[in-house]
């Protein structure tokens, strides 16, 4: 400790969202340089190091060949498929000396293509699973939490190419054990959903969530084990419902109703209804956004659902990708846009506005809404969809919540939250298509290699698995990721003590166990604060019983502790080390 | 070999200039991705592993402490050193989503020295060792010869932090005797020179160099133990030479004399010398250069020299650092630059035209020159330094020759090239100073810390070592760095052969070494080829002689070869693997 390139801190710093952020700043084992991008000091590098050996070993195991791509790629392949300018501006882009474009790669599913259409030929080639772990850059909109969501940070992407769908099923089948086993191995609790695949294209995907209550990621379960990212949750389509009994559309005066609760108010004076009050699932919301199509294209598009619902723009963003949802403030250029008092009857592709809109699954035909008349201070009732206006679509706009019905029909949806730490998927040939990737199959007919491609957050777990395991008191590490394994503090100012200690530490050492010794001239107080905020799973503390010969071994996790002779120290400690020993709280306390 | 991601060509890559680049694409180690830029295949990544392995152990033992900083860092640190503008087009530059610079990094002393100041404040932190091993950026103007002058490279940078310049000299040694071990573990050729810093700033630096005919760096040594990078070489400047019985200088037509050879032969025929012929020794050659300074500020520079001589310009690039020397093409706006007849009459910055003046150490004070006389056709002779003209200084403008006296007395300089491969440096308090690193020492006193700057090419010692290794039947690893130890070849197709193959690769894997098992359904002559290209040490064939129970060990470097019996293959084979058994040439041949 009195060489190690540390320091803890006091106070969390100014910009930390999670536990895990301030942790890692306060543990000395990161530091941002500047905003999304984090260096790494010794003892997180450590951590980051034993994550990648991890991974790498999994891999390994289920064939994957490692290699390495650069980090700096030319835009040429990113044109082929389109990703150049679907990227928009989530890509680093910059210009060399002589003018030619390139970007930092944000995932190289293009190269990976590239390189075994280069080698390879044949259908004998394949299967063929290539990985690897490596430096990755998006210039995230707003990069948070620390190495939770950073611009730069370090991945493992690997790849799959088969011959066919039935093939590249094994191939997946393989990388979801492999994830389990990582996963299970690093350590934190997790889920599998079911996911969409945003801008990688593919029809088939599945992530991998950490769960924590400060995810970015909300996720539902259903009780018959449905578990899905709630962008990939398709909300049942309601039967049409008969409207031959509900009377013509009719508008009313409404006024001072710009929100949901105000005009809900309003009709229940005004329009009461014989059976039961009118309440905001009666009401249609028209929500406008602006929509960017990658090539630099805007248009507005609105958004109708029941007014009792907000819309949950990550869903609406995942539908519409690589096109990107901002907020309309446009109101003055569209007129016909009555800003509180939007309804469907000027909305649609076919209506005089042109602008498109789309609806929520539950205003499904037949279904009668309270709307907006489109003219300030006035609404229009019983409008029902299919009769008096057509949608041009529908899109899940709305957000789900907890209690919905599960689209398995096993019950009522439950709601967490989780960090995105794994995500796979079936690419197909969208990829191989684009950048002509054919091999010759059995009977010498050239046929489009099926991908898959299979991303994990290397720097991201590290920040997960702290998340998942710190505590009030600072880190506490699963074995298999300390920096170090044992963390022997030297409390008080005994040079026998030092000696003795110092003599532990190389005996550990040398039987493979790692070890930190804080040999600092500091008070203990400030050498027990830094041993737990630093983390390491055994605290070994040699002071005030070391004259009667006793030294104290503790756990970080459990705070567990005992005394132990310092003629079984070591045996102990290394047992402790290797999770072979429990502790009990000791007499002394 | 039959699942392993590779494939040998016959052919050498078009823009192949060295062995090592050829072969490394050729054996399917590397690939090009843009120009200067590859990804590393399989076999590629494992060597590059070896290097970083060996670089890892050897900076660790002398108690350097790895950090991974960002590639991709602010501009902000780099202004407040300068490097921002002083790496002029050398570096990548882009803009973040927010119109913030950044840059891709070239070398971190900016980084390193921010990190230690946030954590550290006083004499009793230091000294400090800290490294990474990092992907580095550099928008070379020539990237050339594969992965030996790249434009994304990986590099071990160090630096070590110091109270004092005595305490520094101590990591300086230190880092020097590392970079010896791990050269002598990489197993090439290599000489220690003293160099210039460049563009790094600093007073002392050593180069090691890989000994390479096609390297771009060029050395001299001295019978005396002299050794420095061209750019370092200090010619002793000669003492003043009596000129009172020169005769006054005096304009002399020389018709169609534009270049040395025809202006010695025209004084010669002319005006002959009455102790000796003229020879180009005696002419003054003004070449004019145009130099860029990083502000984007150009003017032109006229170096005086020898006619015998040509202009090293990577020697005057050198010493002009960080301005960038040109090509002068300007004469149009220059009228008083006569092109062939330029004289020093004209020149100086104290004359008419302004133009900066400079002159190689030979032109001291009194020799005597035939040199132009700025009119076309006319030279003027007698022309005596000091007396007749003033340059603006000396700089080391001209070539070195073999047999050139040695700045250490010793002798004849020889001449030789070689590749950069590791460079150290004293930074002194340059960065220190600019970005406020500053300590407290013993008396309470803020002191600014001395810093030392260590890089070593670990992406270009994998081609330095292909190089040095290599022969002209493909690459040839030393065993620290081979991707595999031992490569068994199954020639023929008997299927017993090949059984008992796979049982030698399994057992050889389990003693800890590593194999590669050639299993595929192709002809002997195409496995002997590409066990050759590929380059593992240690061959075994397991072909005609199996019937008789015998396979055959080759060593793939000495071509040495030997038959040994199916029963003590394996211990045979680790044997050869670790470099514990020599193999003669058996009678089979």
């Amino acid at each position: 400790m009195s060489q190690l390139f540390v320091r803890t801190l006091r106070e969390d710093p100014a910009d930390a969202e999670v536990p895990s952020h301030a942790w890692l700043v306060r543990a000395g084992y990161i530091r941002r340089a500047a905003p999304g991008i984090y260096s790494w000091l010794p003892l997180g590098l450590k951590v980051l190091q034993n994550v990648e050996r991890i991974v790498r070993e999994e891999m390994d195991a289920i064939g994957g060949q490692e290699v390495r791509f650069p980090a700096l790629l030319p835009r040429e392949p990113y044109d082929a498929t389109g990703r150049w300018t679907d990227y928009g501006p989530n890509i680093f882009r910059l210009k060399d000396r002589k003018g030619a474009d390139y970007l930092l790669g944000p995932t190289h599913e293009e190269m990976f293509a590239l390189a075994v259409k280069d080698l390879y030929s044949s259908y004998k080639d394949l299967p063929l699973t290539i990985y690897q772990i490596q430096t990755k850059y998006r210039d995230e909109p707003r990069p948070r939490a620390g190495i939770l969501r950073g611009r730069e940070f370090i991945m493992k992407d690997s790849y799959t190419f088969d011959i066919d769908v039935d093939s590249f099923r094994e191939q997946y089948a393989l990388h979801r054990a492999a994830y389990i086993k990582i996963f299970d191995r690093l350590g934190f609790e997790y889920v599998i959903v079911s996911a969409m695949s945003g801008a990688m294209g593919g029809s088939a995907s599945e992530e991998f969530l950490a769960l924590s209550e400060t995810g970015e990621d909300t996720f539902v379960r259903s009780p018959g084990g449905y578990a899905a990212n709630v962008e990939a949750v398709r909300t049942p389509t309601p039967d049409p419902v008969p409207y031959d009994d509900v009377p013509a559309a009719h508008v009313e005066d409404t006024p001072d109703t710009p929100t949901i609760a105000s005009l809900v108010a309003l009709a229940n004076e005004r329009f009461p209804r014989d059976d039961r009050p009118w309440t905001g699932a009666d009401t249609l919301k028209n929500v406008v956004l602006m929509v960017s199509e990658p090539g630099g294209k805007s248009a507005p598009l609105v958004l109708g659902l029941p007014g009792d619902r907000e819309v949950d723009l990550k869903r609406v963003q995942a539908q519409l990708e690589p096109a990107e949802v901002e907020v309309f403030d446009a109101f003055d250029d569209y007129p016909m846009l009555v800003k509180g008092y939007i309804g469907p009857q000027v909305l649609g592709e076919e209506s005089g506005s042109g602008i498109r809109y789309l609806v929520d699954p539950r205003v499904g035909e037949g279904t009668r809404w309270i709307t907006g008349a489109n003219v300030n201070g006035q609404h229009v009732f019983d409008l029902v969809a299919g009769r008096d206006f057509t949608p041009d679509g529908y899109l899940e706009a709305a957000e789900l919540r907890e209690g919905d019905p599960a689209p398995d029909g096993s019950g009522p949806l439950e709601l967490a939250r989780g960090i995105e730490m794994g995500h796979i998927f079936q690419l197909g040939t969208r990829y191989a298509e684009a950048l002509g990737l054919r091999v010759l199959d059995q009977n010498g007919k050239l046929v489009t290699v099926t991908m898959g491609s299979y991303g994990l957050g290397v720097s991201r777990a590290v920040a997960a698995v702290a998340d998942n395991t710190c505590d009030e008191k600072g880190l506490a590490w699963p074995r298999e990721l300390a920096p170090y394994k044992v963390h022997v503090v030297v409390a008080g100012k005994d040079a026998a003590a030092l000696a003795w200690a110092t003599e532990l530490a190389t005996s550990l050492d040398e039987a493979g166990v790692t070890v930190l010794l804080d040999d600092r001239k500091a008070s203990p107080g400030v050498k027990f604060a830094d041993a737990e905020i630093l983390g390491m799973p055994t605290i070994v503390v040699v002071g005030r019983g070391f004259a009667d010969g006793l030294v104290e071994v503790r756990d970080r996790r459990s705070g567990e502790r005992r005394d132990v002779g310092v003629d079984d120290a070591l045996a102990e400690v290394v047992a402790h080390a290797h999770g072979r020993l429990d502790l009990e709280v000791s007499v002394r306390g």
